[in-house]
């Protein structure tokens, strides 16, 4: 099977870097395509801005048009995961979506780790998916989002550090670090958790996503067309 | 002040009834204006399809630009609320948020009479406002959206059957028509129901939005931008 | 129309400004009227103990007797809302009902301002309401009652301050002050933090009252009868 | 120790009846004793209606005064339970919050019988004790208050009917009959449901009552002056 | 009747203290009796352990089958009142659900005080008991296990201490010590508070549980057969 | 890996044909080996009998003693999922948890289909799971255990039908059936519920739970130790 992932911003270097993660899980037999959005939109807009959102779209129904067999957001705001499911027929996997689910079946409750300043992005997120109950905290990253793009070693280092406040003070029994440009790091950030005495699970939301794109393609499962319905009388974008 | 009203479907000559309900409603001093979007979004598009999200968009900033102190939605599932908030300072009402506030306040639950054979378009929506606890029921009028476009004492007697049938079987205590053709029908069904031996208040959800333009004009408020965040780095819309 | 204010209170000096404050706001056609308790409720008595509450209800019915349209009880804890609505058929609005609502549609969170060192009475009211996950933090005022009575520019210094405080440590993005003294100050204290980089709405809860008082009797809505009932048997007050 | 009963309605003949079950149940060394509101109440008034209630907290106040060591309104509704408690130290007993509560102990969801046309006043207390979420359903029994009143063998196949249909339409696993006038019949109806083969626990809300009364004051517990607290600067009643 | 204490854990000395005091509390003419695990348990388990189920289930059968009339369950996380109430018929009461039952009805939010450094224990308790709304917080009490065994005066200067703690800091309106070798502090602990200014009620699950397993008896009530249903096809455990 | 099936009843030859359903859907490299509990357990014990947790946990141990890297407990009621995860670090999938948590992501409300006649069964499992906002219904299967067991196009005709009215009468949007006997079905059923007009994702828990487990042995991630913490003291079972 083809899993297309969509970064929605412009193409940028660091973008390279977390598709490659991306494809090292990948099982066997699994192809992993990658588009971003051109240079139409500015570089620094953020994935969830409106005038962002037929961008994505488009990339969307376009992976299904070239025939890929999931798409996969590939950001931890899951932007136009809800509009995008309208569009097509193949399965769209939100990362957030599935690392906060996954959270929720392993602990009690989990917490959240932000490179942005607005914890409550995360929190509507959280609230939308209906599991905001199961939210511990929201834990802003001290690292900026260039060294998390850059420094791997000195972003695991941020990732255990905001774990450890966020076990101690916050009661997460689950950690989620909600940035792509930490994919892959995740397991590693666990390991140094457990040395430290904290047997707490540690969510990749990226890996889990192509894990979960498999399992629907599988499964031949996908969004319910109830709840996202064909836009009415519209065979393609007119914009 | 100037309210303006934005029509999201292009123009028909059932939306002109409509307005001139909303002007019958401004108080002295407050003019109404209208716009609808032009003829490249398909007749029968549907207010909250996806694709017809950036229209709107876009009638939402060119009110602004061209003086408004306010912008009703004017369609009862409120397409573009959120993110029309993120591009423009003045307030914009969504009738249907309005009125399920109002409905909240009036009494202990409330029934939508709701046009389109989908009640949980407007459970997600009562839901994503915070409010499902105060919800008895979503009721699907028996009537045609064109017999409500056109024909004003059957579309009562409609409203009025639906409103009983809350009332005894789903225990509603309040009615909330929600449909933008049944605008200025309310006082009528609310008499009818009384009559009946209901007393119970039946909310006119456009004619309520206008009296909300104009308190928050008059108070100086409008959407928080901690929720409704500026876009970043983009000025105006680049499609 | 006729909107008559009820204060809970013994008459005293600073409601007169408080009412002054009221008729600035009304629109040209609205006569605002008062009223207050007689010098058999006790100076100190708070407008929520049990004791008091005949002598507003009888304030109330007599307000509906004299002809007024509309009752606004003026005091932030709305006592007598329910109880009141049950006497008579002309709407009776509680600013406090009135302000989360509508702090619950302009933002994802809202704080109170609360001059009293009884953060709860506020969190009960707003579950009363159904919007407890609407509010992100009660912040009792520094400044004493006395002080917000009679010192405009240290009210709204303080204000401000407890704003800044609700909006950086609690996560508010709409600001309701709730204390009657501090009627016509939200505007001032909505462009001083609007100047210190935060652009969030703050409410008057006494002036929204009065709009909304007008906008209800427009609309010809009131309480629903099914949620509040009038007595049994009973025509008068019998004690 | 000396538990009151206060019967917030005129005197009348019936309640006479159910105060000499309370006494049948009261363990050794508890003495009931009762009083009613007098004739200045009218005899047709609900219990809950506000012009009621000073009546009710004077005998509450009075109960105080007089030595009793604990209050029980006899009324499944509660009234004065809240604003009652602000004014006497003596633990105040409402069978409808002593009854939900160990419902909720007892099963999955419960049921309440009721005797009057009106759902939504049980919802309604229900959801102020906030227990909402483990009540099946409320069934309006279908025998008279008159009927309640004065026929036992009917009234218990009232019970026993509305019962059935609790359990298998609406899923109830205990049963709550809310009407004073049952007092003393839950008993006879679990052991026809038992007989019927559905082994549910039937709970007598006034017999609970008095054994609430009596643990609470062997406990030395009352409710809390943090949520119920004295009236301010008032010593008695001024009405 | 006969009330059986079960303590699920191996007898130790400190435990019969503990029964010494729920002796004391019962009212003339009902009997205590205790048990405790057998030595095949291991001394340091803890109760909630599922290794420990199938002892705390025998003794609870052959509780029933010796003829108590009631069981509590001697801990304050209620281990087996779920699995217990399956396989006997007789009332089961546990300590830590009738505390927080009773909590919730005396005041707006309560806090419990626990001796072990895992809150979430206690909130995930609330939470299965449908009271999670009504915690304001869990205290983790500052004295050891052993200190509270064995030193009175300590122990309750420890309660005293972590209640102001929860009343001043945490908003609670009522106090529940979750630790069943502070059973008999209660009363005191609440006198303490009261002569500091804070009129709580302060709760002894233990002494509770009593008067508990008493009123369910003479009521005759016991857990419904519909929410634990018999083990199907099975007279006796069989390991 | 090694993915072990834990079968919740003594074997049966219904179970080999569950068995090897699951092995069809193993992907390349994934072993699927299966255990069930032995003879000693009666043959028609339910799996949620508080009797059969000590062998269903024995099962688990030994699963991990034995080398599995991850666990399956097949039953669609999750029996020993909370008290397994104590007992072991390699990850236990409870079909159930992971269905409810994939239908909550693809829909806005599922139903379960249930083979057994007590529908509380499954909503206090999802009440549990945190997903109960989600649930539209259950619906009790109108076929027997026994025909689901062994008659599969009648088994599939039965999921149809209560699937087509779990949309049409309750609004499901997803369909979760909930029984082992059915695994293997969900993908034809959800093909004739498409060529009836109704585009619903059905999901297989059985065959869910094998690509869950793939993926969370992939990811390195198993229940956290906080929420789910070892026993004390013991290091193996002393039954």
């Amino acid at each position: 099977m083809r899993v297309q992932i969509v970064t929605p911003t412009p193409q940028s270097e660091e973008i390279y870097k977390v598709v490659e993660e991306y494809r090292k899980m990948a099982r066997p037999g699994t192809i992993i395509s990658a588009v971003a959005l051109d240079e139409s939109v500015p570089p620094d807009a953020d994935p969830t801005d409106p005038y962002v959102l037929p961008a994505i779209l488009q990339r969307i129904q376009e992976s299904e048009r070239d025939g890929a067999d999931a798409v996969i957001i590939n950001c931890m705001e899951d932007p136009g995961l809800d509009a995008g499911r309208q569009l097509v027929d193949i399965p769209i996997i939100g990362p957030a979506q599935a690392a906060f689910h996954t959270a929720a079946m392993l602990g009690y409750k989990f917490s959240v780790l932000f490179p942005l300043d607005s914890p409550f992005y995360v929190q509507k997120l959280v609230e939308h998916y209906g599991l905001i109950h199961k939210l511990a905290s929201v834990r802003i990253l001290k690292a900026s989002l260039e060294l998390l793009a850059t420094d791997r070693p000195a972003s695991i280092e941020s990732l255990v550090q905001s774990s450890l406040e966020a076990i101690t003070e916050d009661g997460a029994h689950v950690i989620v670090p909600a940035c792509t440009y930490t994919t892959g790091m995740a397991a590693e950030v666990q390991r140094r958790l457990e040395a430290l005495g904290h047997r707490v699970p540690v969510i990749d939301p990226g890996l889990l996503a192509v894990r979960t794109a498999e399992a629907w393609v599988d499964l031949g499962i996908a969004a319910s067309k109830r709840t996202y319905p064909r836009p009415l009388g519209i065979t393609q974008p007119y914009w």
